[in-house]
This record gives structure tokens, C-alpha cells and sequence, in this order.
């Protein structure tokens, strides 16, 4: 495989070097299978490495998942949070699961310019979501950039996520920390906040609280502070909190990171962050072990003519699908 | 297996014995493999016979899910339209799908407490969710049970779902009416309705129209129906209708079934009901097989040993999630 070059990539992310971190991505979001075998070996080796570092003391990476409601400015405040990072030092990789996606030309000059500030820094890396393809799939591959950019270097990973279906669910189970972003809001204040997601959220920001938007954004922080009261009682020594932010004045921003890392701070004393993330890794095995055994028999030639003859008669009503999945399995 | 005499259970089935029809029921709820053969060998021959009696001009059975909104009054309508079924002349199952229900003595008394009228005639048949289990696990039996009661001569399957997860979703793919029971609200009137409900239902009732709450009820449901037309273009023929009822006075149980038995005609008429269940068996294979491939690699003994071992090492960040994956794919 002249085509990647598995010890030069190794080096060059190591070294923190662009191309090569562009390089071992393009590797890790391949389908084909003789690039998994060799992305697999990379991001075992890649993981030694962080692992050893982290052994020596160094702190591991921040890891960060970010939600937010329809409208509440979401990429505004990714490039507001990433700057105040970058000013203080700190190297950002923001990434994204966002399985409706199909990247073009067009979507990643957008995603930069969606993240204008963040995007010239050379202490930022912003990847945007792999395209298409299954959530599972898309999640893999974000997944997978995620060890690559930790051995990089890179000491925060912000993955931006949007609010369809499973996809926060997904993203939640691979950071440290879960943030939700929302605005003010007339009337019903929870309207549009999905309730299974105040049952994943470490953090929650009121963002746009400026000028006239004060009041409301304080009010409707006031009525997620009493939700998440109700919704999540105290978890390895962390209740939710619920701050205000505007990304537009750049206010609030730095208190949204200092809760950030209270949070970890919180969770790597309790002995938490470890124990999660161990747990993590396993589940995250179990998921893909579950959708290649699947996707491996469907690939199957023979079985995929099988369950072709198999499912019209299941169709025609004269085979009952229990019947139907004895015979196919009894094959294999 | 004497425990079990297929031909003798077969031969009560299409005789409409009740205690066969127990006997068979066990036999599909049962999860031993060497039952599940036999399940398997029982659900086609009966799916036979229904098929051939459709073919000699007896019209399939109706299904109709019903799920409701906390508070709706879900067991008393369905007591009452079950009951009104029944007077008719015509036989009713109830069926349900609830993943959380533990099955006790005390539940099963609780059900047909719950339904007094409608248990007290032998022409209803009344069984409770099957028990713990994944929603897989609990859809399969229920989905097995239909294929009991349809043999056994019932025209009317009422399948009851809790609102709790995917189990709403489940539902609507193996019936062919979805009807959500509503009641009205004050204030925000679609809270309480999970807004993937409405993408579903082909009929929505609002029940406890009665009395000082027949204004509201009537608010509730131009509400609704303003909802649904935004929500629902019309598919197969067919927009989602909104009915008001009352399961304590017996008022407009007649209505929601006729709105049934319109829209099943009309899925009928276009033939779609015949593609819709078509559909739905095929749907049924796809989700058992994959359920099956996942659970036959986790009871193989070496597998699991293996899988123990890689768990480890994951866990302790030595190998990477994709190449455990790779190695425990690879020896099997």
C-alpha cells in the first residue's frame, strides 16, 4: 500500500504536522477495507503514544460536545469559545457528526467561514462532518479523527453536533463534557429543546444574552435551572449548570470554559473521567462490533441472494419472517 | 417435544380454542431456541391457513395500534370500544408492547381489571405485554401473538403501546391504523405530544369530550387537525382525521371506528394495504435477522471469551475499538 504510508503519517501526526493529520483523516474516514485494516493499525499505534504521553503526565485532551437548538448560534459561539482558546494557547480541533451531511467544495469554504476567526488560526484544525452514510458511520469516522487530533497535539476537541434523531445521543458518548446551547424565549421556554437532551447536558449556555435579550435569556435560565433540578439529580459529584453567554459581544464565553473544565476537574477527581472513558471505548467496540456482524453477512453474496428469495416469499405471506431468519442463519 | 404438540396446538388455534391459543402463545413467548423452532414451524402453518381463508374471499383481520397521551384514559377506551366490537358480533384482541412491564399475577388481574367489560366476554381475548426483555424481544412475541389470535379467528387486533421510546414507532409498523387517544389541554395544547407521534398517526381521538370539557376537547381538536395538516400531506389517499370521544359516556366510539374501518378501506382501495403488510413482513425479517446475527456472536462461548479479553485491553487504551473489532471478526 504505496498509497498511505502508514510510518510517515505516524511521524508527521506525531509532529503535529497539517498535511499529515489531513492524511491519516482521509485514511480513518475510508470505507474501503483494505484502508480500515491500515486505519486500525494507525489508531492503535496513535492511541500507545497518547496513552504513554499521558502516563508522563502530560493532561489529557478536553473533549467537548456541543448542541444547540434551531437558531441559537451555534457556530458563532464555536468560533467565539475556539478564539478565546487559541488566545489562551491552547491548540483546538473542532469536528462534527452531522449525518445529513454531504460535504462539497462549498460546505467545508462554509464551515470556515461559519468559523471566520477560529478558521485563520494556525492553532485551530476544523473539520466538518464526514458525508453521508449511516449516523454509525459518520460517528466512526468523527470518532476516529478524534485520536487522530489528540495525537496531534491538540489539546481541546469541540464536536458540534446537530439536533437530528440519535446524533446527539451519539455525540454525548464520546466527550468528556455535554453542552447544550439555547437562546431566550417567548412563551413555552422549553419549546424546542428536545427533552431527552436535558437528560444528556453537563452544561447549558443561554447564548445572544445582550441588550434587550437580557431579561428573557435570565429568565429562561431560570426555568432550565429549575428542569434540570428535576430532570437530573447529582451525578459523580456534578449537577448541571445553566450560564449565559453572548457570542456576539464575547461576553460570558470565558466563564462558559472555566465551567467547562470545573466540570472535568470534577470528574477526573472523583476518578470519573477515567472510568468513562474506558467505558466509552468498550461501548464504542460493542456498536461497531454489532453493525459489522450485520453488515458483513448483507455483504455476503450468497446470503444476500438467499434473503433476496427468502424475503418475496415473506412478502407473498407464504413463510413466516421467523422461519425465514432460521433458514438464513442455519446457512451460516 | 411433548411438552409442546405442534399439530395439536395448530388444530385448537384454527379452532378458536381458547386454551390452545394460550398454550401457543407460551410457545412463541418462550425465548429457548428449541421452542423458537417450533414457533417458527407453527407461525408458518398458521400463516398458511390465514393466507388460504383470505384467498377464499374472509376479509384479514383489522389492526389498529393505539397509543395515548399520560392521562388519555387508554384502558377504558379501549374497554369501550372493544366493547362495541364486540356487540357487533366481531372477536377482539388486545395485544400490547410495553418494554417496562415486569408480568406478574398481580399485572394480569390488572389488565383485565383494567378492561372489566371487555374481559367478561368470550368473544374478547385480552393478553397483557410479554415481560422484561429488549423491545425486540417484546415486539417479536407480540408480533407472533397476532399471527396466534388472526388464526384463531379474531377480526379486530387492538395493539396497546406505552409512550415510552421507540415502542410508538414499533407499533405503527406492524398495524395497519395508528390512532393516538388525546384529551384536551389547557394552555400549550400539543404539550404532552411528542412531536414523532403526529408524523405516525393515521387518526387522532380526544377523549373525555364530555360535559364542561367538550369546548376544550373541540379546541384540542382544530388544533390538532391544524397540526396534522401541516405535519401530514396526504399519503396512500389518506389524511390523519382528529374525532372527539367520550369512553365514559359511550359517546363517538362509534365514530372512531367507522374513521377505522374508512381508512382501512381506502388502504384497500388503493391497494395498499396488501403492500403495507407486504412491507411490514419484510421489514419484520430484516430486524429479527439482525437482531439474531448480534446475539448468536454474543452466546458463542469463544467469541465471548475473546470479546472479554479485547475489552480489557480497550478499556486500558493498549488497542483501539477497530482493531478488537477487526481481530474478533477475523476468527469467526
Amino acid at each position: 500500500m504505496a498509497e498511505f504510508d502508514l510510518e510517515a503519517i505516524r511521524t508527521g501526526v506525531l509532529a503535529g504536522q497539517r498535511a499529515w493529520i489531513a492524511r491519516a483523516i482521509t485514511l480513518v474516514e475510508s470505507t474501503n477495507p483494505e484502508h480500515r485494516a491500515l486505519a486500525s493499525e494507525l489508531l492503535t499505534s496513535l492511541g500507545h503514544e497518547a496513552a504513554s504521553r499521558t502516563a508522563q503526565g502530560k493532561a489529557p485532551s478536553r473533549r467537548v460536545g456541543i448542541t444547540g437548538v434551531p437558531g441559537a448560534g451555534k457556530s458563532t459561539f464555536i468560533d467565539a469559545l475556539g478564539s478565546h482558546l487559541v488566545e489562551q494557547g491552547l491548540k483546538v480541533a473542532v469536528l462534527a457528526v452531522d449525518p445529513s451531511s454531504t460535504r462539497t467544495g462549498g460546505s467545508i469554504l462554509g464551515d470556515k467561514t461559519r468559523m471566520g476567526r477560529l478558521a485563520a488560526s494556525d492553532n485551530a484544525y476544523i473539520r466538518p462532518s464526514p458525508s453521508g452514510g449511516t449516523l454509525g458511520g459518520v460517528a466512526r469516522a468523527t470518532r476516529e479523527c478524534m485520536t487522530v487530533v489528540e495525537a496531534a497535539g491538540f489539546d481541546v476537541v469541540l464536536i458540534e453536533t446537530v439536533g437530528v434523531g440519535q446524533s446527539e445521543i451519539t455525540v454525548a458518548e464520546m466527550v468528556d463534557t455535554f453542552l447544550m446551547l439555547t437562546v431566550a424565549r417567548t412563551g413555552d421556554q422549553l419549546q424546542g429543546i428536545k427533552r431527552g437532551i436535558l437528560e444528556l447536558v453537563d452544561l447549558v449556555a443561554v447564548n445572544k444574552a445582550d441588550g434587550e435579550h437580557l431579561g428573557p435569556a435570565r429568565e429562561t435560565a431560570r426555568e432550565l435551572r429549575g428542569a434540570l433540578r428535576v430532570l437530573r439529580p447529582e451525578a459523580d459529584g456534578w449537577s448541571p449548570k445553566v450560564l449565559m453567554c453572548s457570542s456576539i459581544e464575547g461576553t460570558g464565553i470565558d466563564e462558559v470554559w472555566d465551567a467547562i473544565v470545573e466540570h472535568q476537574e470534577s470528574l477526573e477527581t472523583s476518578g470519573a473521567l477515567t472510568r468513562r472513558r474506558a467505558e466509552q471505548r468498550v461501548e464504542w467496540l460493542n456498536r461497531m462490533l454489532q453493525e459489522q456482524l450485520v453488515s458483513r453477512f448483507y455483504n455476503d453474496p450468497e446470503a444476500k441472494k438467499q434473503l433476496a428469495e427468502l424475503s418475496s416469499a415473506v412478502a407473498a405471506g407464504e413463510l413466516d419472517p421467523s422461519e425465514a431468519v432460521a433458514r438464513l442463519l442455519s446457512g451460516n
